[in-house]
């Protein structure tokens, strides 16, 4: 797919991605079943940016089939959410930048005091956006 | 899948499930890609019910594949939740009762006041429970 395949966010659901929502990742396990588990993330205005690591579960599944889908609620009003569905890369992060940036958006932290080690970014492209409310 | 083989929640999570998160619900699209959006749900100590109309796309998706997954963060904890993944078995709903629960639950009115026609029940029988935090 190529950048001007990228689907967009309607200006009414954007400061959901702008905000401080988790977002809940599916992503498909070995025999291609549903898995789903809240993730922090950062919005770069096109793509969703999520900080993993190569020694976890998500990464092998995106490693062997890179389709993935998120939806992320509005923390400000229970009936109005986005949900994004688009294609993985992965990323090398030695310097694990990203994972120190989410903690600061959600922590409000300098440095993340978790597991640094392997970590990668996991860059989603939207596909198609949904959005409700 | 007998009644045996149903996964269980550890006590440390169960009121995560008693509560009054949304359940971020994952299914599969027709070509096995996944999907993912936030519902009520009700907890009956063993399954997950949702309610789900005939004319939308997540009940078409798990009339095709049942498989599912779905996680449900703590809303007093940032960091705790849970996720199940298992098998969604489709139940009529004539009277839309579950609908009308679940408007209580969330919204503590008597009677849904949205769409009550062709209401059914997503009943998911558990088979991997996942807990974080």
């Amino acid at each position: 797919m190529g950048d001007t395949d990228v689907a967009s966010v309607p200006d009414s659901h954007r400061h959901i991605l702008e905000g401080k929502g988790f977002a809940h990742v599916a992503t498909l396990g070995p025999r291609g079943e549903p898995r789903c588990s809240p993730m922090w993330y950062e919005w770069d205005g096109t793509h969703v940016l999520i900080s993993h690591t190569t020694r976890r579960k998500k990464y092998r599944d995106l490693e062997r089939d890179p389709r993935v889908a998120l939806s992320i609620r509005d923390p400000e009003d229970d009936y109005r959410y986005v949900e994004i569905r688009g294609t993985a890369r992965i990323h090398d992060d030695p310097g694990a930048a990203l994972i120190h940036r989410l903690a600061k958006k959600y922590e409000g932290v300098k440095r993340y005091q978790g597991d640094l080690e392997g970590r990668i970014t996991i860059r989603v492209t939207p596909e198609r956006v949904i959005t409700y409310g």
